[in-house]
């Protein structure tokens, strides 16, 4: 076994369910050893949340510093009965790795670390490591850690945690992230359950949201929150660019999601264009009254929704916040539990977005494409304010990140490893 | 503690809930042994479902038979943080018998047999006792119970399992029940669960689920499915005038409910014919997702309402069911486990309804009032194809029907068996 799939095997195995909280010290106390065993200086710094790993690795003589963002959490794993292994088991089929938070994002992590391992004394940049604990709660800590550590994380560029192929095996180069605004809605109708018989003359909460969310968002996927496009910024020539030439094998997603189309019929560049550079709201979870085997005639007293809101340029997620709050005062719907980030991006021509590309089509042996703003987000936006960002990663369209059965190809981790060691030389000479 | 007060301890305790399959055969045993100690000859009958427990007791010299419907099950229990004391204890407090079930409606089946004992010898009718054991599923197996059992179930009127008195103590007597559907619909949306950052362009269970249902029913609460209304049967002048002499403290019932106002602002006569003259459509629970703890940026595969219609003279559920299956499948929607039975009713001058009516005042020392159709429904139509059928019973306004913390009077236990004994002895006369 490998280095890096070694490493890797210990640090999946350790459930790190942010929003849990669970398995937090014990990812911490691995990274710290890990870091050392490289010849990092290695600390852990605490926020109001949990902590954040730092280390720094100087290279004599290096001009540049480039600086790493990752996050040791995962997603909770369930529903647990869908998985064909045990989440927190790693285990090899098919040429794949299988585990919860394998591709999202602890493989990535892995890869970075065995490429530093591999370049041994021909390290030729400086690096400092930032791994988080709440990324997949929203990084409620993230802006504070930088705040304080603002003059250690100075550096030269930022790769970002993630990235990976498409269905054939083309390497993406991601240049941005959407933003993201996660919140609960909560209808509180009648003192408490009723019989339902009483439901013909009595306020139901969950019909009360129902009704308030039918009326955020039309069933072709257009958001009906006024003013939810306000501040949306169209996608310019150089993205339209990058757009046109990112590929996005349609047939092959409609297969893999199990769907007959895509919303409200997107399709080719419209399609592109949406998944890159729109916004949306999307329900993660409902919950109201009776969930258990057979019927209950029961007027729920109370129903809820988590969603998520996906933000590009420039949206500003506490705006958003607060038109969510004001359109759902009038439902007597409380909005609980928002938090979130602004979307960030760096420009598709920096140089460092093109030293991410170079080194991408020497590890993968082919041109990568350059994704303006990725689909998923991140908080990028607190790096960004710093320093120019980019992302690369081993995940793939197989991956199936935030699902059950999460996995990582196992080519991946050789070639993600080289693509690190072939940026960190290109990075070296910007 | 008296006989019926240690009967009902007994029968409490049993966790007899038919959407769970517990407490089945221990309820049967338990009335086997009651029906016997007071001389009825009982035997169990077997169904495609749970058993029904038949009793009957011949009155030398009687020339009226009085058929009794009740049930054996109950509701879930759940939310189990919210009783005070746990549901299958029964406990006494501030003059009130709490306990899962002990309103709906194992008490009236207690005060019943009680009176039966006190009567002893005097006993002025021929009685047969049906219990089941499916009230609180839909009564799926009745049918054929009732269909088997024709012949013995020959009677010259029913009394029917429930009733109760308002907030000032008014007691009622119920002439009919609404008929129910009870239904489940689900979306399946994407193969598996996504990462929720696809779903600007991915279609989503939930959303769909979302939009369908707030096509059935208007905010205001008037059902929107196309020809729901088609057999809606308006009150007749007698109902009409049963309605206005039907007492309905709006203040008192919009408090215990902790609403602010009634649905679509429904009051005085308007809301008084809802209850009892209109139909509607219930969410009785929703599901989808992630539920847990934080947030989980999750695009759900599937998502799920559990739901009850409530139907009026002419409804029937056959109809309906149809109609809500054609109005989801162009969603994309199924429609599960939709079961259920049409309402029924006896006209408000019938000599049975006479006869329960002059027996309440007798009992309680006050006149009642009559309810053409009850809000809540039952499996009435059955008994009702045979002979008239009239019901009332031991709830009160803080019964908690269906809730945590169900509970009884412990004063209605005596005034309800003198009720059920001054009933019988004008049955005898009819």
């Amino acid at each position: 076994m490998s280095w890096t799939r070694s490493f890797l095997d210990r640090y999946l195995r350790i459930p790190s369910v942010s929003a849990q909280g669970t398995g937090i010290r014990d990812s911490v106390t691995l990274l710290l050893g890990v870091f050392t065993e490289l010849g990092f200086d290695a600390r852990v710094v605490e926020t109001t949340g949990n902590p954040v790993v730092c280390a720094e690795k100087k290279t004599p003589g290096a001009r540049k510093t480039l600086l790493v963002y990752n996050h040791y959490d995962v997603q909770p794993p369930d529903p647990l009965d869908e998985w064909r292994s045990p989440p927190w088991e790693p285990v090899e089929r098919d040429g794949r790795l299988y585990a919860r938070g394998v591709a999202d994002n602890k493989a990535n992590l892995a890869v970075r670390l065995g490429a530093v391992r591999d370049l041994g004394d021909r390290l030729p940049v400086n690096l400092k490591f930032t791994v988080e604990g709440e990324e997949e709660v929203g990084s409620p800590s993230l802006a504070g850690f930088v705040a304080a550590q603002r003059d250690w994380l100075q550096a030269d560029g930022c790769l970002w945690e993630t990235g990976g192929r498409d269905e054939h095996g083309t390497p993406d180069v991601i240049c941005g992230v959407k933003g993201i605004l996660h919140a609960e809605a909560t209808c509180r109708g009648t003192a408490r359950d009723l019989h339902s018989s009483v439901g013909v003359a009595v306020p139901s909460a969950a019909w009360t949201l129902v009704h308030a969310l039918a009326g955020l968002r039309a069933p072709d996927g257009t958001v009906t929150l006024p003013g939810f496009y306000e501040r949306v910024r169209r996608p310019g020539g150089a993205d339209l660019a990058a757009l046109d030439a990112m590929p996005y094998d349609e047939e092959k997603r409609r297969e893999a999601y199990g769907i007959a189309g895509f919303l409200g019929g997107l399709c080719g560049p419209d399609l592109k264009e949406a998944l890159v550079f729109r916004p949306t709201i999307n329900i993660n979870g409902l919950t109201s009254g009776y969930q258990g085997k057979g019927s209950k005639t029961v007027l729920p007293k109370s129903a809820s929704v988590k969603f998520d809101v996906r933000l590009v340029p420039d949206m500003d997620p506490a705006e958003i916040r607060e038109k969510l709050r004001a359109y759902f005062r009038p439902f007597g719907i409380e909005l609980s539990d928002a938090h979130g980030y602004p979307p960030a991006r760096t420009a598709v021509d920096d140089p460092l977005v093109r030293a991410a590309a170079e080194a991408a089509r020497e590890a993968w042996g082919r041109d990568p494409f350059l994704l303006p703003l990725m689909p998923a987000s991140g908080p990028m936006y607190l790096y960004r304010a710093l320093m120019p960002c980019v992302s690369f990663g081993t995940g793939d369209p197989a991956s199936a990140i935030h699902a059950p059965n999460e996995s990582v190809a196992l080519s991946a981790l050789d070639a993600g490893r080289a693509h690190v060691a072939a940026f960190l030389t290109r990075v070296a000479a910007l």
